[in-house]
């Protein structure tokens, strides 16, 4: 039974050690007779695996004492309208930084219920580049300023993080626990489960307490982060199924050494992809380098027939879910952290050979 | 490795084969060289399992052509938000009915973005019935008359369903698929997976198309139904994992005959241990019985002292779930689909002994 070279966008490749954990014990956990999914989410054995899944994340990120955790639903999708509906208090407004496809559909929910400032967009640019310092241009007492830290259909990412005073809060999708970073400078960071944590249907909110309660009493219980809080993510029925996923990943990071050796891994991984793009004027990467993600690889070829034969060929070659998004069009490799060295190096040799023979 | 008695009421007992079928393929699905949850949700192989999930479950219900089916994330909860969000429209109210803690909760819910009149509420009466009909005091040109069918904690269902002008929306979480409805008799059915459809983290919404353009444009756009409709329910990212499972489970209902096998079974399940509790005044079913759920049975004894005798006992033999919802006490037993007919033979010979024994 053969891996497949998978480099989908999300939900995307998984950790065969977490796979192989989550089958063998499928149909029968720890010898109580019945599946995870069959577990009360209130028995002692279930709180045991968010307790432990909370545990590891907190681990693997350094999160302090003072934020809170909670397992969500609704992927960073229903984030983009609770922060605002949550976080902004009437009459206030919140910034706004456009770098893609992602920060775009949070700007154009955040609308909908309130004052949006784009404090920088990358639009015009078509989104090739993360902003400068000193670029943004912020409102004064904004509630907060909002950012994507890693755009997965454009390919780029904050290499540094904007110091201000405001709260910052991040989408992180599609890079937590790719690289190290430091909590403490952020107010909020939210990620939807299914590229580095975990299955799809779960989302993860990491959220400083004295945030959380500020939410006016229009918002429907449901969506106020307060209620989740409270309850421990449990005031409804949570994914059980995905905080045990996600519980497994973080033991398979926390056995790779940890946050900082797997973003040394995703460096060289994607410096090799890197290194081929920058080697000749037959690839070409639309995204400035300072910019360039390290989790999202996008490049073009000189035509979209070349772009298609390369496509096709790779499909024919057992690599999967190296076509760009439909919005942008042309070659993506999703390179996350459960993708292994030697499927980036299958697609850098297979790159070589492609060039070779249309170069 | 032997299965438990699972009566836990949701996340609860799933159908052995599904379990199997899931577990075979975890970690390659169809020899794609990977799991379901590693496959792009925008994938071909995906498209397929999440229209067999929408045909199963059109089937198995037979939902008509008018009716949207979305797969949605955030459970019965978030429905309880949305549904007045999307349909009721300003200055018009909705009634409900409480008939329990889950009526209530959409109650309370409800109240938070607009009018909302209580038809009926069996609080006084310690929810032990369905209202009869007539018994409803519904507001002229109400947007719709909101049900919870099945009362989990409570353990009472409605056998009829109200004969009403308005929209009739109805929380089916634990009760979908147990018993032929006609779906016709509804605008608006909706569920959470977790107790017959397949694990947590998934809703279901059956919906008649002409109320799903409802919503204001003041509702956030992840939380309007027309967003999912829109985008065949992949607006966002759908929790694949719960989608497969669900359509795994439809499989296996359609292999058991059906709806109508299935309810067959339930009844019969349902009646034995009804049988025992009506063969003495050693115990006690808190419960009209024309409102008698055949999903969720609760009785109690004569003391909690006795009552816990039991369930500790009960615990030891291998029963799971029995204790009833720390909001009322005493024992309850969930028998939805999956609960084997062996389980209920189990778990009534256990009542018998202990009758015998502390009678």
């Amino acid at each position: 039974m053969a891996r497949a070279y998978n480099f989908n966008a999300g939900p995307a490749a998984m950790p065969l050690a977490v796979l192989e954990r989550a089958q063998s014990e499928l149909v029968d956990l720890g010898g109580f007779g019945m599946s995870v999914m069959e577990m009360s989410h209130r028995s002692k054995e279930f709180q045991a695996i968010i307790d432990g899944a909370e545990a590891g994340i907190r681990r693997l990120m350094g999160i302090p004492e003072e934020y809170a955790v909670l397992f969500l639903q609704g992927g960073a999708s229903l984030q983009f309208a609770m922060i605002p509906m949550n976080l902004r208090r009437p009459g206030k407004s919140a910034d706004y930084v456009d770098t893609g496809s992602w920060a775009s559909k949070a700007i154009k929910e955040a609308r909908i219920t309130g004052a949006t400032n784009v404090a920088w967009s990358g639009k015009g640019d078509n989104y090739m580049r993360i902003p400068k310092a000193g670029e943004l241009k912020l409102t004064p007492d904004a509630e907060y300023l909002h950012i994507c830290t890693n755009e997965t259909i454009g390919g780029i990412r904050w290499m540094q993080f904007p110091e201000i005073s405001a709260p910052l809060v991040a989408d992180m999708s599609s890079e937590i626990l790719s690289r190290t970073v430091d909590v403490n400078r952020f107010a909020v960071i939210y990620a939807g489960a299914q590229k580095n944590l975990g299955p799809s249907g779960l989302a993860i909110v990491i959220m400083r307490k004295d945030l959380i309660d500020r939410a006016p009493e229009t918002v429907p219980i449901f969506l106020r982060y307060s209620t989740h809080l409270a309850d421990g993510s449990m005031y409804n029925t949570p994914n059980t199924w995905g905080v045990y996923m996600l519980k497994l990943t973080c033991d398979w990071v926390e056995s790779q050494g940890g946050v900082a050796a797997i973003q040394k891994l995703n460096e060289k991984k994607a410096g090799k992809i890197y290194e081929v793009l920058d080697s000749s004027n037959f690839w070409r990467s639309p995204v400035e380098k300072e910019s360039r993600s390290i989790m999202n690889v996008v490049w073009r070829l000189e035509t979209e027939t070349l772009e298609e034969q390369f496509l096709a060929q790779a499909k024919k070659a057992g690599f999967v879910g190296l076509k760009g998004h439909r919005s942008v069009g042309g070659i993506r490799a999703s390179i996350y952290n459960a993708v292994p060295l030697d499927a980036v190096d299958a697609l850098t040799s297979f790159m070589k050979d492609f060039e070779k023979k249309n170069g």
